[in-house]
């Protein structure tokens, strides 16, 4: 739970075993920043104003899930899950079993599922970790399991 | 083949079948913003310059993900697959087989492969469509294969 805490060192493939978990800082979802981010990336009804989000599916304003997944990855790069060369994904699944509403505050929780140490490449291999995003009812509004290039520690 | 030339109605479920393929216009992602966009949500230094890019495993500058997801959802929703409602994604699986570099110039396609009427719910369905997101030689960058929550057309 939280390694940087105990050591502000990068992690490496060594440093990481199947069950870690990680945390993240919180952010607040500011209504403005959601509509302008769906005005240039998802201009759908249901993301850009109240008024016209309110006799859509979503019954009011919602984030672009690519807005949650953005704001997300900032959490997860800033948190405590710091990986030698960086995050690199490879991709993974992504769901948003909850709309993220203005104001929401998110925070993202990581835990190491799977590790795949690369058979032709002994200096790598494949990281796989549920990031889950949580609003302040500790709902889930992103779950992205995701498969990150990571590294073994220099010889 | 783009139904959106024949009829500019948006789509219901009953207009859709396996196999149907959409396009969309296409967009040069540009250098700053790409930065700009990393410096807000992606703040590793493969995404931010070109100098500290140089070192890592992208040996150059490149798009964050979630830049190229999010510039992909643009143009798959100013694009030729205009379905009634909007386009409601649950979620999917994405991938990124090549790095989006500045000056790329990006093109979406989507295809249906998959239509599966709601059993419960007999006025919906989930249509997984392949949404892949070409650069200008026409290799693809993202593959998001996605689930999308669609309406049959009302009675």
């Amino acid at each position: 739970m939280g390694l940087k805490s105990e050591s502000p060192q990068v992690l490496y493939l060594d440093d990481l075993c199947v069950g870690q978990r990680f945390s993240s800082d919180s952010h607040r979802m500011d209504e403005n920043r959601m509509k302008e981010f769906a005005a240039e990336f998802d201009p759908q009804p249901f993301h850009l104003d109240e008024a016209s989000a309110r006799d859509t599916i979503f019954r009011g304003l919602a984030a672009s899930g690519w807005y949650t997944a953005a704001a997300a990855m900032r959490l997860v790069v800033t948190g405590e899950l710091r990986i030698a060369g960086g995050l690199v994904g490879l991709g993974g699944e992504i769901t948003w079993p909850k709309a993220t509403r203005p104001g929401d505050t998110l925070r993202a929780e990581s835990e190491i599922v799977e590790i795949v140490p690369s058979r032709s490449k002994p200096n790598q291999g494949i990281v796989t970790v549920r990031m889950t995003t949580l609003n302040q009812n500790r709902e889930e509004v992103q779950v992205f399991i995701a498969k990150l290039l990571v590294f073994r520690r220099p010889a």
